[in-house]
């Protein structure tokens, strides 16, 4: 990559534009359009003008905003429109929706009326529903055309749609009767009705729908296109693979997040975030965080008497708090990833709490055998080690059992278990944590017996 | 889709088959697969037997290991020789690394010898290589071909291509000369050369690629397939874009496993996971956890004094450390995803830590302000709420320095920064956060001063 940024550096500066343009045939437009961020803007506006015009509309779609902006603002009338006359429908509504709006108005100048009225349309759907993502540039077949009529339809109609691969049959009143792909239409005799060699079995997506589904259908049903219907079931646009993918990795991104207690924030890569919007997304979770800990800390402070008279009790707090955390957490976190994917429905909650109640059972006998010994060797002190193991199992199982119920409780409370369920997750064991260790030492150690 | 298993239901206790093949007619393969995990063993037979050929085989790929084991040993010869001659290459791979030697041999029995030496070749591609990923049945045209030889080439070939949709262009050798579309080839000219409409801006992946990074390439190029080349240059194979996203998704959850402290393990749905499965990915980061959060009570028991002295300083331990557990792993928590997606790069060190320190110092300053507050309330003394104001301030902007610099290092060290930095960075940080509590502490509170 940077080689090849160097390269393109060098034919700048022998001013050998025919040769770089030569060079940029053989280069990706996803690559080309990643290079723009490391030229100078005069650098990028020349190279632009050097793509062939259907590369030039691709690396257009690739661009972030501030550089497509900057483009914009230095392209002739006549080298806009021939861009916007490449873009896709659903890529100049996303153009659209991030340019200040006298950009704006000088892209919708270069735009036929009817396509305005679509765009129009598009824009009024909500903003992560299925119809402000979808297409309305697909090819529809009739279910009495030959496979020939069909082929010749795709060939006068295909150059503007958004893609030729998966047709749709549609009945007078636009409902879908059947999906067809190029594969079959082509190795399939000239004169078979459409009708006879559709697939039936038809996934739709309504044009409300949460663009989090559209991505989960996606991804369940390995389609190249699916089809998006109003709500009288009429098609009105595709939605095709590609924007699925950038849905999926946004959420994906966007759970890591709430996991680590962050709050959403715009899709700005890292470095390019301001101080100010990181802070404002990082600062929520850690105040309710921290006002939530003093809690624990009350409960604590109850226990003064217990760690004024053995005051190594007070050292082994890092080791019981940390481990029912980290035994909440694992299991929080499979659970919630396993709602997520739709491996555990709230139905199965019996299932996964008995599962859970097993697996805490041997891991913290586990630690408790270890701890036991360890604590053993370091104090020859019996009783503190029965104190230590015991709390520890016993920690161990509760944090695992809240760890799987709680986030099915925020579910079954038609809440977000990755937004709610952290928080209260910690405080809730970490509270639990020191209840059973100082109830567990006050029962057993003599010394603090009244 | 309860709905459609209880009509089947009804259809089995109706005896209705014919109407059961009708209805099933209507419903995607992948809902198919998922609705056998419902159903009776000889009702999947049934079932399995009406299904058109073509929808049989989509079915079966689908399906989970042991539910296509159980297929096999039913199925007569013909019937196995069906399914087999409909799957592609790379599936019927992926069956056979999953069946026990008996089913493999039979199925091997009805594999052509051409087949079963490309099979044999696959197999011994590392596990998570493109090599394994990929199949070898793919459409290549030549150069000098025009737009109708090729589309002739597709149809004779394509029923047995996994893909029909991107073709590649080959020289002599096998190197790949150009890629080209079948929507470009539908839509150019018949008479046009092949090597004129051709794109030269070839993404290639190497056989050994690792299949992490497979996915990442399909993720940056939004291709539908890519092809695969051997060490030297010649084309091999391709993967499609469906497989690629089953490996992102794999990827995806691995990483977070990772990130809540547990270890890698099958791909098994979490309920069909055994309990000690589950107990064997989630001991080891407890015990290392616990053990080495002892070294953090070892240091806490150094400032028994202090806390003998005012008890109510061990009542904050909680809101300390936990402030500063979740500072750091808001922290590490983005700038690992900023290095998987390629957002940050080890040379943007210095620019993250300086990001960081301000982000850090703006947080912890409103965390002191909050907090100084509060305990003043309660407590009415200034010593401590300026304590607890410091602590905080402090570590905060060293968990957030060491939640970033961490991730870095051990990514700069070649290990995956996911895995080796979360129990570090725990236990890296509840020291820092003791040590600085304790110190602070010790130098302001008039009684501590010795």
């Amino acid at each position: 990559m940077e080689e090849k940024v160097d390269a393109i550096k060098q034919y700048f500066q022998n001013k050998d534009y025919s040769q770089l343009k030569e060079y940029l045939r053989d280069i990706n437009s996803v690559d080309i359009s990643s290079m723009f961020d490391e030229l100078k803007d005069e650098e990028i506006i020349v190279m632009y003008r050097l793509l062939e015009k259907e590369k030039a509309a691709e690396v257009f779609t690739e661009l972030d905003s501030d550089i497509q902006e900057k483009l914009i603002s230095v392209l002739t009338d006549k080298e806009l429109k021939d861009v916007i006359n490449e873009l896709y429908i659903d890529d100049t509504v996303d153009i659209i929706e991030e340019m200040p709006s006298n950009v704006v108005k000088r892209i919708l100048k270069h735009i036929t009326p009817e396509d305005r009225q679509i765009i129009n349309k598009l824009l009024q759907y909500p903003e992560d529903s299925a119809g402000s993502m979808m297409t309305t540039e697909f090819i529809d077949l009739k279910e009495n055309m030959t496979v020939e009529e069909a082929l010749a339809k795709i060939k006068k109609i295909g150059v503007d749609s958004e893609t030729v691969y998966t047709c749709y049959v549609l009945s007078t009143t636009r409902r879908i009767m059947g999906v067809i792909t190029l594969e079959k239409l082509l190795l399939a005799d000239l004169n078979t009705k459409i009708s006879e060699i559709m697939d039936q079995s038809i996934i739709k997506i309504n044009t409300l729908e949460d663009q989090e589904n559209v991505a989960k259908m996606f991804d369940k049903y390995d389609e190249y296109a699916l089809p998006v219907v109003d709500k009288e079931d009429r098609l009105v646009g595709i939605i095709t693979v590609d924007d699925a993918l950038d849905i999926l990795k946004e959420e994906q991104e966007e759970d890591f997040e709430k996991m680590a207690a962050i709050m959403p924030s715009s899709d700005d890569p890292y470095l390019k975030k301001s101080v100010f919007e990181h802070v404002k997304s990082r600062i929520g979770w850690l105040l309710i965080l921290m006002l939530s800990a003093t809690l624990t800390g009350t409960i604590l402070s109850k226990y003064e008497d217990a760690f004024a008279t053995v005051g190594l009790l007070v050292s082994f707090i890092p080791m019981v708090m940390g481990t029912a955390g980290n035994s909440g957490q694992q299991t929080s976190t499979i659970i919630i990833r396993a709602m997520a994917t739709e491996e555990v429905s709230l139905s199965d909650w019996l299932k996964v709490l008995w599962k859970e109640i097993r697996v805490g059972t041997l891991v913290g006998l586990a630690l408790l055998i270890v701890n036991m010994i360890r604590i053993y060797i370091q104090y020859q002190d019996f009783e503190l080690s029965l104190v230590l193991g015991i709390t520890l199992i016993l920690t161990v199982i509760v944090s695992k059992a809240i760890g799987c119920m709680l986030p099915m409780l925020v579910k079954k409370l038609k809440k977000d278990p990755a937004v709610v369920a952290a928080p209260l997750l910690t405080t809730v064991i970490d509270l639990c944590a020191i209840v059973i260790y100082f109830q567990v030492a006050t029962s057993i150690i003599a010394e603090l017996k009244h």
